[in-house]
């Protein structure tokens, strides 16, 4: 296998280069064949790699900058604005062929906005989307899409997610034909509303996809489909919404678990293993939402991850860029674009 | 206090009158003021009122029909069809004012067609809305509408459902301007699609809504904010995602604490407590979604309800006759309204 390389977007997300650079010395340690690129403010950046205890000199550098896109920037003036940002100059090292992938925990709508004009959408995409996967019942993942990309997608946006979706569950999963379905009110054909009922139709009629009909809210967490399609807004409220319903039980829990002297000691003692269920709800589990349909491969991570979140993320872009993900989607959409019009 | 009279769909929902007759006897006994009506077949009501250890004569009668819409009936074929039905003879009661408000289990789009043309809206409402209370962090319950009856809200829609939330949140709970959000993709104001922020707009400029903005999916369960509105398509998928978590949550608990003898021990120890939890956080507990906007009072009970949890429906159903949610609304429309146009 040859090396690969990733641009770290190192002054991005809640925690900046306290966070990327010990994950980005651990991926190095994780990846004999990876090589990274901190893009950063040296200054920063130097002292924090001088603590490493693990450092290839070749498989790393640094590209410098000062320059920061700031998390409540809107993304247009971080399209303007930021022309020497860490996150601006990592998407142009994937642009430039310098770079295999980036990965940024900093501002999603910025990211977005800047993926899109900087690398622009493959043959066939209108739009690029984010993907991230979530734990289910059945122990595989379940990957969501789009979760906040593009708040209104019409039929043949949905259409494209759905294959998007489809490839990059056969690429990160191995699971051969991931049944998708499309994130809808009732499972019935007439449910819904006119965009999902026309995706629907160009789905069953698209043998390359292993399309399972629609699925309601309470079916994501079961596992019963692997790859599940909606717009962008019900996505980013539905993936919310779990994190809200979590902590609320979380929340719950502990209220019933400390109440009395005997609870509360046996609750200490079983402390360990509701713990451990509770972080493999953590969505810092499953870190790392990737942007499909573009020309390169970006990977969002949580603007909160820690450390390990971190180390997941750049896991993911390095397994999409050894995939070679891009051209999957764009021979996959070729070929079904073909299908459809012959 | 006058006496009130509700009209149940005895046929309604998964077990029938398995579950609505002996709810009806137990809500007898805890409203002294209450009468009903039992809608169904005398054949398959008689022996199990017969059973009741209580039976007031003179608060209960039945209206006897074999007719049921069934839970896989089309909206379309329940109006055209099912003229005798079980729901439809529940809410025609409403409507000849034989009865203050009527309660079903059955099939929800079926019941929401047929109240809209019995009943009819009240003047100034484009579209009944759909609205359950959920738990939160707080301990408050938090309204959400719509769940499920409009799967696409023009901005006015969602002004209405606002107003309505409202008026229901005040009735109900007792909480004098009680805070209302709409549900976004973000909180900043340039979030989101053209209606919500028409709809943001709107209620900024209406004093009589204590407007509190936009809330994110995380939050709808801390109990930031009383009333929380979103369009069906959102709301259902909301509503049922949020079950699928609850379920994944407890699964892994439970397959977290049933491996290794002491913890299984421990655990078992625990249950009463576990258990009390996961039983505050059933939709049975919050059982009873209001059809708001209608020139009468219609309360859909879920499918599933077991006993407890359909008697919760018929006291929320009381409680809305008992203030004459209609009149409430209407009133509030129509002041709010004049205050727009002068």
């Amino acid at each position: 296998m040859t090396n690969l390389t990733l641009a770290l977007d190192a002054m991005g997300g809640d925690y900046g280069p306290q966070v990327t650079v010990p994950a980005a010395v651990q991926a190095l340690r994780l990846h004999s064949k990876l090589s990274l690129i901190l893009v950063g403010d040296e200054q920063q950046l130097s002292p924090l790699l001088a603590q490493a205890d693990f450092l290839p000199s070749d498989r790393f550098s640094i590209v410098h900058t000062t320059e920061v896109v700031r998390m409540d920037d809107k993304p247009a003036t971080a399209l303007r604005k930021a022309k020497n940002s860490s996150m601006r100059l990592a998407i142009e090292l994937v642009r430039d062929g310098k770079a295999d992938a980036c990965v940024s925990a900093g501002n999603t709508g910025a990211l977005m906005a800047m993926a899109k004009v900087i690398l622009k959408t493959l043959p066939g995409v209108d739009r690029p989307a984010l993907v991230s996967c979530l734990p289910a019942v059945s122990g595989k993942p379940v990957y969501l899409l789009d979760l906040g990309a593009n708040v209104q997608c019409d039929y043949d946006t949905l259409f494209q997610f759905a294959v998007m979706g489809t490839v990059l569950c056969e690429a990160v999963e191995k699971i051969p034909r991931p049944k998708v379905a499309l994130l809808n009110v009732g499972i019935e054909e007439f449910k819904g509303n006119g965009d999902v009922q026309q995706a629907a139709q160009l789905l069953q009629h698209t043998p390359q996809i292993n399309y399972a009909g629609f699925v309601e809210g309470d079916e994501i967490y079961t596992g019963k489909v692997d790859v599940i399609v909606c717009d962008g807004f019900v996505g980013n409220i539905t993936l919310k919404t779990s994190e809200g319903i979590a902590r609320l039980l979380v929340h719950q829990l502990k209220q019933g678990l400390t109440q009395g002297f005997m609870v509360r000691l046996l609750a200490r003692m079983l402390a360990p293993r509701i713990q451990k269920v509770l972080s493999q709800m953590n969505p810092d589990h499953y870190n790392g939402a990737s942007l499909l349909g573009l020309r390169g491969i970006v990977v969002k991570s949580h603007g909160n991850a820690d450390e390990h979140a971190y180390i997941q993320a750049i896991s993911l872009a390095y397994t999409e860029a050894k995939r070679r993900l891009p051209e999957m989607i764009s021979d996959r959409l070729e070929s079904i674009l073909l299908d459809i019009n012959s």
